[in-house]
């Protein structure tokens, strides 16, 4: 490891500049008089793709290109791994709450501040400098690489679906790293080992066919937000969980190791609230907050909608009330027998002199890392060896479709390894990256490639069934 | 009778021709482009009010003015009659929806079409007539008679109760005698018994300090929406009464002839549900469908907001949550009673971690008619004798301020006494008054006022304390 350390030693002020050149790119993906720009950077990443010595090319979507970088020295029988990233950023705006101009990068108090250093320029440019320096030093890797970079990360991937979908033999892959997310705390490296899954609807009731006066009706003729109400308070018990009948069936429970891993977490519950600025925490009895958030499927109400909203009173009987509902989900539940759960719970609940109906509007399958696995233990080994402490394991509350998707249409287990550090401003004004996180993510990066060598030496490659080699390192 | 009878035979075509004048100005009070013939129509009625023999003067107000018509030769020991009624109408949009135009008034099918036939410049004008054949053939009245036109009924007389206030003195009465409601059924004169009152709040619930990510904060951070439908469902219980401690105290429990005259009504429950299109009717159990929107209090939400309310998923934590609720009261309930009932209901049943705001938005007291004074019973006999069957009582499930008001300001029991009909599109298109209400309609007053004339006979009207006399009719 001695040459690759060197050469990151020596290259590392050219890498900082390079990646100021690349986070001077204005490729705000959602608004079209940057389209330029985005291309600009796709176009970037290809061309540094190239130097790194992956064969690159622009694919064009229906929307912006994806950048798509491989090598594959590492021969057929190798596994391959693909690195997943995106070269667009979020609006800067508002852009008078910038201590610097958002697209001209500069180093204060140990921190690179512009737009993207996080999300995701930042973290997508430590793999290809890792990538660099391997392929320049030692001229192969233990496996194969392809590197996807889309551009439209930030306006909900619309065709990076169709995007892996046509490309599935040429993405085929044993494992997926993705580093798109934060450390738990500095000096606290960490390796992701959930998404929550998400199944949303909408609860529409109907009274009256119109709207009514509510004295003149009120009293006989049924009330459609009241109802909503009556319905929606039925849907947690009074600790706090969620009383659809089998909701819980298909709720894994998780392994101890997790379990007391999130508890040993440096998690300050009062510091959490306050910023979120809510008077009190609460939620499901018996749970954490941090295991509220990770490993607890939820059912929230994203909004509310009935009869007269304006200021002031206004005698209305509404003919109408909309919820909009969703439910944060865990592995192994499924978000259309969810939904099917909540239809037939609201069948049952719904007051008389009303219609209920349930309107299914988005799905997502809930993941779950697979530790064990060669890559995902290289992975953590390799945080280890960067930042002196072995990971820890976390969770995320929301949900990144993609990776889900990616384990079922490639097969391959997915990797979160984020080098961001909490409040980077990834969607806000002043988006920072640690400078000292440069050399570490790719130190990182080089000793995950070091494991991975130790696992697939070049020379005793299995010579199994064509593709299946590796297969099973991180399924 | 005979000679008033005589006269309002032969005059009948032309009060039918003189209504239509008084029909085909458009006082659109809503609507600023016809300020001018607001004014007009006012005028119109200061000088039909002229020529039936009273003084009459229109007033100023901070917007239309009031027509204030004056017959005092009763004498200043006889009871005093305050008519009220209002000259101003809704707008007509949308007009192709009218058969007839809405100014050019005609009668078809036995009916007067013309905005403002039945609401309200029709049913003033019966008051008018009946005024001029008596003023006319006898000379006198057995009471003393003040007629309030005002021209801003329609926008919510916003104008009304300073004027009261101002004009106390000349408007102080025994009793008032309002014109402008319906009739339960053809054929089937009717006295309103009762109007419920208004209480009307906001209820407010903050968690966060602005909406979050219901993935990365759903499950530990409260939701306000879900808090607030879970205060909502508290509101009622399984049989539909209202659960605010105290509640029904000052309910006021309604008399057998009320109850039974109700009951006996012929009310059909099966046009009334497919009337409003709800799927079905409810309420509180052990109550009709019309004791429950007359004679019982409710609870209604009249509105609800929060989080995302437009197309598709957004999966967002909201931070507030807002309902509306208002409460139908019945005598003797109280406004600001029921408002603090609520508070402290509220505080009771609000979930930890939000806190949550009552406001009271508006309020107004609930009134119940007092059969058995003089002017109540004159005109229910009035009413018999001009239909042919005595009067049903009905109640009315909306709010009207200004009669509680006259109530309290100038001390007159209120008396209810409505000649349109159901279905008279009163805020519609195609609004239309019966066009032999219009000889019908005089007739009942005519009827009243032989009554009047009996209970108090000019020759004997007793010379009580100055203001006193009478007093005990209608309280």
């Amino acid at each position: 490891m001695k040459d690759v350390h060197a050469t990151l030693a020596s290259s590392l002020e050219s890498f900082r500049a390079e990646l100021f050149d690349f986070l001077r790119i204005p490729s705000v993906s959602a608004r079209s008089e940057h389209d330029e720009d985005t291309r600009k950077a796709g176009a970037w990443v290809v061309e540094r793709m190239r130097t790194a010595g992956l064969t690159a090319e622009l694919l064009e979507t229906d929307g912006h290109p994806v950048a798509l970088g491989e090598w594959r020295g590492a021969g057929p029988d190798a596994p391959t791994l693909l690195i997943y990233g995106h070269y667009d950023v979020q609006p800067a705006e508002p852009l008078e709450l910038w201590t610097s101009p958002p697209f001209e990068p500069e180093v204060r108090d140990g921190r690179i501040y512009a737009r993207g250093a996080a999300d995701d320029k930042g973290q997508l440019f430590l793999h290809l400098a890792a990538l660099h320096i391997l392929l320049g030093t030692r001229g192969s890797l233990p496996v194969n690489v392809v590197v996807l970079a889309e551009g439209e990360e930030e306006v909900g991937s619309p065709n990076l679906l169709p995007f892996v979908e046509r490309w599935q033999e040429r993405l085929a892959a044993d494992a997926v790293v993705i580093s798109d997310s934060a450390m738990f705390a500095e000096g606290l490296p960490s390796l992701l080992f959930s998404l929550r899954g998400l199944a949303y609807a909408e609860i529409r009731v109907q009274g009256a066919r119109s709207d009514l006066h509510s004295g003149a009706y009120g009293g006989a003729v049924p009330n459609p937000a009241m109802a909503l109400a009556r319905i929606l308070a039925t849907l947690h018990d009074e600790t706090g969980r969620i009383t659809l009948p089998g909701f819980y069936d298909d709720v894994v429970a998780w392994d101890e190791e997790t379990r007391a891993g999130v508890a040993a977490l440096p998690f300050d519950e009062e510091a959490f609230r306050e910023g979120t600025g809510a008077p009190g925490l609460s939620g499901e009895a018996g749970f954490g907050t941090l295991e509220r958030l990770w490993v607890r499927p939820t059912c929230e109400v994203n909004g509310l909608l009935s009869g007269y909203t304006g200021q002031g009173a206004k005698t209305v009987l509404p003919a109408q009330a909309m919820a909009k509902v969703s439910f944060r989900l865990v592995p192994d539940q499924d978000p259309a027998r969810v939904i099917a759960q909540l239809r037939s719970h609201v069948a049952q609940v719904a007051p008389t002199g009303v219609t209920v109906e349930v309107v299914e509007l988005h799905g997502g399958r809930p993941w779950r890392a697979r530790p064990g696995g060669v890559f995902f233990e290289a992975a953590r080994s390799a945080l280890e060896e960067a930042f002196g402490v072995p990971p820890v394991l976390t969770g995320e509350g929301g949900s990144i479709p993609i990776v889900t998707e990616f384990e079922r249409i490639l097969g391959a287990g997915a990797i979160l390894l984020g080098f961001a550090l909490p409040g980077a401003n990834m969607h806000a004004p002043d988006e920072w990256f640690p400078d000292n996180h440069l050399e570490r993510g790719i130190e990182t990066l080089l000793a995950f490639y070091s494991r991975l060598d130790a696992s697939f030496p070049a020379s005793s490659a299995p010579a199994g069934p064509a593709g299946s080699s590796g297969t099973d390192a991180n399924r």
